[in-house]
């Protein structure tokens, strides 16, 4: 029996993670953490049991008591403040309180003398602004972050290696690049599309705007259900200490996304630039690599049309279920 | 009449700061804070006056105060918990502490909405292992810090690249090597060299031991005074959001540091290695480019011999002191 923390408990990924445990017969105990209460959670699991925490991370002594007294086998930790937009606005804070919830579980686990495994989670947005040349990215290209939430991300990474070679503890390191799927919320791009795009499908004639910031960004997205396998590989076969780029190696840019959802939609949209959706120093380009990954046994197996065809039909139930309570 | 709000006003690298003001001519108002109180200054001053504020720069409401009713024209940011060996006993507190005063100042800068121009102390930790075929390392080198402080320092440093590019601050960025003069307290590693000489130059027979680390690491020792003229003109002339690398530009190993000062002394020693004063993941040769300084106009006045034999003869007076205390 395995035993999982994982925080940001009540986010898309942590809920996909205990899918895929479930769904791959992999009995495990797991601690959820987070500050916000999880949505609830229908399926019924078999093989996997879990208990939930309402916390901040912040809360030092709190979560060495918790840490102390699960002694889990691997740490996801997957909580952060993790919008770039937001961070610009509250810069001081990203920075803090991201660093520090990482901090307070590393010591935590060096307090308790654990040899717990670590998934230290860090983000694509390291890299800051790649030249065209130097795409698909690789682990060992420089670090430049341009927004203060990947200042943040860049300082748990190093703080990480602090840890693993000053005081021995187990920490791999990813830098996950975009991610979707199913339970996403809308304040992300591609459920933001998808649900507008619904609305627009409900038209008589199928036509209709879509608000979007700048729809020639090409990023790297991965189905968040490969992501997960990867952190549970990672768990499993990563070599402590070591970065890994979980990503699909392909970039794909919105206009594209947009245009396979209004295609699997059968709909025909305007796209409108609104100029609030232009994010600040956004990168406009970048691929990861994800060789060290294969390597390690990676395999990816959603198509992006099944990705969001899932997302799509995933709005079209909240949708439907917020229509059945405004009627009810 | 310049103002100067000055961090780590107790310190010695403070202390330089203002006699160089004073011996230049340079009219200025200074506001100094520190969490201890400043060793007495017995000079007096014809053209600077300053004032002190005890106080902890993570009371992040007072120093927005102090900064909102002052409105320096220049920040000179030197308080940090700056040493290496602590960092690895309290690695999360030296993170934390280190970033957030930091921190704490743009955001005052930021809320007051003045455009003063701020000097961010960095050190040459950030650099870690440099290969030798690197060395005089330059600006442009990757970083790779290895202990808790350089880690700091180099979020610090990207948290100012932020700030300049994203709310337009004046930051300029330091990576400073080993500095030492007279001041310097004896946690350090020359003046504790100094201390323990003059002690055996009492000797009858000038002979005794030392206690050391490592002698053969290779450092790029300077002349704290021409550091303090370095940051002066850094703020006259420095190039917002660049980061200059203040440094000698010549590696010196601690031998040679202790064979100087003995030859002054005119004493012999026999150099013993304490394990204790041996630093986990210490760097065993850093040696600095300062090509970008010198192009900004900086000339060294000091050399190794003079400010050596000047820490000597701060640190005969010291202990003279001391003796007449113990005496009377």
């Amino acid at each position: 029996m395995n035993k999982f923390l994982i925080t940001g408990f009540s986010g898309f990924v942590s809920r996909h993670f205990l899918k895929y445990l479930e769904s791959n017969k992999i009995k495990a105990t797991i601690v959820g953490l987070d500050i916000r209460n999880p949505e609830s959670i229908n399926e019924s699991f078999k093989y996997i049991k879990y208990d939930f925490k309402k916390l901040d991370l912040l809360q030092k002594d709190y979560v060495d008591d918790i840490i102390g007294e699960f002694k889990p086998d691997y740490i996801l930790h997957l909580a952060s403040l993790s919008s770039v937009a937001l961070s610009w606005n509250e810069p001081s804070q990203c920075f803090i309180n991201n660093t520090n919830i990482f901090l307070n579980l590393l010591e935590a686990v060096r307090n308790h003398r654990l040899s717990t495994r670590i998934l230290s989670v860090g983000s694509s947005e390291e890299y800051g602004d790649v030249k065209h040349s130097d795409l698909p990215v690789s682990e060992t290209h420089p670090l430049s972050p341009s927004n203060p939430y990947a200042v943040a991300r860049v300082s748990q990474e190093f703080l990480a290696h602090i840890y693993v070679n000053g005081y021995d503890l187990d920490i791999i390191m990813t830098r996950s690049f975009n991610h979707m799927g199913p339970f996403q919320k809308d304040i992300f791009v591609v459920p933001s599309f998808a649900k507008q795009l619904i609305i627009i499908s409900k038209h008589p004639n199928k036509k209709g705007e879509l608000f979007t910031g700048d729809t020639n960004i090409v990023k790297d997205f991965s189905d968040v259900r490969d992501v997960v396998s990867a952190y549970y590989l990672l768990f499993n076969k990563g070599k402590k200490g070591e970065i890994y780029n979980v990503c699909s190696g392909v970039g794909i840019s919105l206009k594209k996304i947009i245009s396979i959802m209004c295609e699997y939609l059968d709909i025909e949209v305007i796209v409108k630039i609104d100029p609030n959706r232009i994010r600040k120093s956004d990168s406009k380009m970048i691929i990861g690599s994800n060789k060290k990954l294969i390597n390690l046994g990676w395999k990816q197996k959603y198509q992006l049309e099944d990705t969001l065809s899932d997302i799509i039909n995933y709005w079209k139930i909240v949708e439907y279920s917020h229509e059945m309570h405004a009627n009810f």
